[in-house]
């Protein structure tokens, strides 16, 4: 159990995004500081509790507290350095250009594990945090994944494709459709945030740009599906590649 | 403009989950039948708006309303003969077996549009219905996409194979993958509730079943991550059909 105590450290891990369980604050502790402090919890989606004093104590092992505490999450970030085990054969990463919902994180966590990725890279602002909603959405992937938030999406993009990792955006505009990319090779798949895309220098950091194609009057897929959609093609034509090595037609027919 | 007037037809149209945009209550009109609307159209997702009586008066254009009104969503369901234009070739529908989540209904319209299925088949009961909340899941898909709610699953399948239409179920104990599958003739893919899967009945009426394939500690995917993973194989299967009809070997490498 990790007890991040007093006014100014809960504010610091709820500013940087840092994964929270939940905060507690004590009861009879007012004022615009609490305020805050639950204001910011709430848009994080970490829950608050009031307790009494005493129970706080016991939680924290501490007095020292202010009236105000948050267990940190078992889950941290890593850093991009960690995904790069990705950059081989077979390595799969899922960028995610501000991603705002915490169940579309959640579910593209989810999926992109069970695609076989190495991992997850969000931005640091503008986006979801590992909030215990996203955990939820994620139905116990969230453990299992490693996902490293960035301060720069671009950087991130160039360092990856410095490492030889391919960069694939995906946004309805491209002519190329997400079923004619190769993705043999170490390769990092990347989604807009819901109904705005990529941003433009992500989009241009991108070595192929594809779309998913869409029939009827329907503009765009919800993210976490569009993500399952990408995510399933490379296990698909991955399979092929391991299970049936090119050979002849005829051998085929023969067979 | 269908508005539905009095506590009665109000309660009804509740409690057969008939698609509704809002309900107005007459500001001043209490009591438990009142209490039991709000409670029921909360249990929907159908918003609640007290307003004025004459207010209800003018947007209902009678004074006969008792106090309560619901206005009924552009969006009725459809009968299953109505879907059977999928029978054919290139035919797609898709049924749900028991998806409670407003959100991942709305985000499996709104894929099935995407993919070109002609309707979505869901069961009356123990499921969500078509509220407000799936309409804006669906992101503006509900509103092209044709839906039959059947009282009974089971037998809106028997009556799909009876017309040709092949029935496909998709769960994690199936030992074919779904890219297995041949998607060419008219299909319904049957996908089951959120972490309970396909019912047995269901399961035992399809034609073939497959799973996605998932590693790590995963047991399944989101139910509407699932359904596009699949919806999209279809559309890849048949586009391959479509575009790239079957030629020899040499000629492709001289192309």
């Amino acid at each position: 159990m990790n007890w991040i105590t007093g006014f100014h450290a809960v504010e610091e891990a709820l500013a940087a995004g840092r994964p929270l369980d939940r905060i507690l604050v004590a009861k009879g502790r007012h004022g615009e500081r609490v305020e805050e402090v639950v204001r910011l919890a709430k848009s994080r989606g970490v829950p608050v509790r009031f307790e009494d004093r005493g129970q706080v104590d016991r939680a924290t092992g501490t007095r020292e507290h202010q009236g105000v505490a948050a267990l940190a999450a078992a889950k941290p970030a890593v850093e991009l350095e960690d995904l790069l085990a990705a950059k081989g054969d077979g390595g799969l990463l899922v960028l995610l250009d501000g991603i705002e919902d915490p169940h579309n994180l959640g579910a593209i966590v989810r999926t992109s594990l069970a695609a076989g990725a190495q991992g997850v890279v969000i931005p640091e602002r503008r986006a979801a945090g590992l909030s215990p909603a996203v955990a939820r959405s994620a139905a116990g992937a969230l453990e299992h994944t490693k996902v490293a938030r960035v301060p720069n999406l671009v950087r991130a993009l160039m360092d990856l494709k410095e490492q030889g990792v391919w960069v694939y955006g995906f946004e309805a505009a491209a002519s190329k459709s997400y079923t004619e990319l190769d993705y043999s090779a170490g390769c990092a798949l990347v989604l807009g945030g819901e109904g705005r895309g990529l941003h433009r220098l992500v989009r241009e950091a991108c070595d192929q740009l594809a779309h998913i194609p869409l029939r009827g009057p329907i503009s765009s897929l919800n993210v976490s599906v569009a993500a399952g959609v990408v995510l399933y093609e490379v296990v698909r034509q991955r399979s092929l590649r391991l299970d049936k090595p090119v050979v002849p037609d005829h051998s085929q027919r023969s067979g």
